[in-house]
């Protein structure tokens, strides 16, 4: 299964594309950033990201997408633009049929950390680990676009193992009862 | 020349479509919303509010969008939501080539109404009374979309207005001057 991660922003969109099974590691296949200038008008910036984003999944025909969950508690400025780049990333995924799954911040760090109050160095060099790279995708927002994939992962396989344990518990409940004449 | 406002909002993006031609009254050709579910995903609703607004720009083919310009300063967690459909309205315009305008809310209260403070009542009587229309257009978004494409036509004649004058003034400081030898 191979995730794409996008960590919306009107100046820069992180990008990372990963590979997932169930059993074997996780394997990065790109890394990135979709960008745009500041001095540009709203309008242009916006279509730029969307055809920045549309050519990322054309590349790497993903089968799922994980996009930040903004929040409001940020910089109410930046959270703006970062609020609008991140509805283009949605829509985009949407439009293909893509899943697409929201992940707050602290949701990517605890999954990649173990806390979700770790700082963006500690996100990296994990993700680097994880992925077996020497050193963490760049830009920043790269590695955290990347994060998002490895969390939506992580957090599938984790539900899917659940999914398989309940059946399991299931099927040796009604054994169980066959045996017992229950 | 036809201008399609858009006042944006995740359960309601009001649309208004106006009519406008230099030394002519306005006119409304259309008013309406687009509006998505509460208990929908994200992705769904944004896609919802980017077939909708797709669906009025086929149907009417303007020239130009107004889109309300998404300030921080109002209530946080619905800002998020009106930022995200104010991206798809912009882009969705920017992606046919049409031109789009970004009005804060205080400049379309102060080109309809004279004041920049006026509620919206006040806007919807004056929306009534420029479109020679029995009553504001309902529901009260599609008043603000209505108000926006106007602030559109009105500021775009008057800087047409402005422009003219400038060509006529400079026209005839170059007769002055050739008529005496300057």
């Amino acid at each position: 299964m191979r995730v794409l991660g996008i960590d919306p922003g009107l100046t820069r969109c992180g990008i990372g594309v990963v590979d997932g099974a169930v059993g074997a590691p996780l394997t990065m296949v790109a890394a990135g950033a979709v960008r745009t200038l500041a001095d540009e008008e709203l309008p242009a910036r916006l279509l730029g990201i969307e055809k920045g984003i549309e050519q990322w999944l054309d590349d790497y025909q993903p089968d799922a997408v994980a996009v930040e969950r903004v929040f409001a508690q940020h910089n109410v400025r930046t959270v703006m633009g970062t609020a609008q780049a991140s509805a283009i990333a949605v829509v985009c995924a949407a439009r293909r049929g893509l899943p697409v799954s929201l992940h707050t911040p602290s949701e990517v760090k605890a999954a990649i950390t173990g806390s979700g109050r770790a700082d963006k160095a500690q996100v990296g060099t994990m993700v680097a680990r994880i992925l077996r790279l020497d050193s963490p995708p760049r830009p920043a927002d790269a590695a955290d676009a990347v994060a998002l994939a490895i969390c939506y992962l992580w957090r599938g396989s984790a539900q899917e193992r659940i999914a398989r344990a309940r059946q399991k518990f299931a099927r040796t409940i009604e054994l169980a009862r066959q045996r017992h004449g229950l």
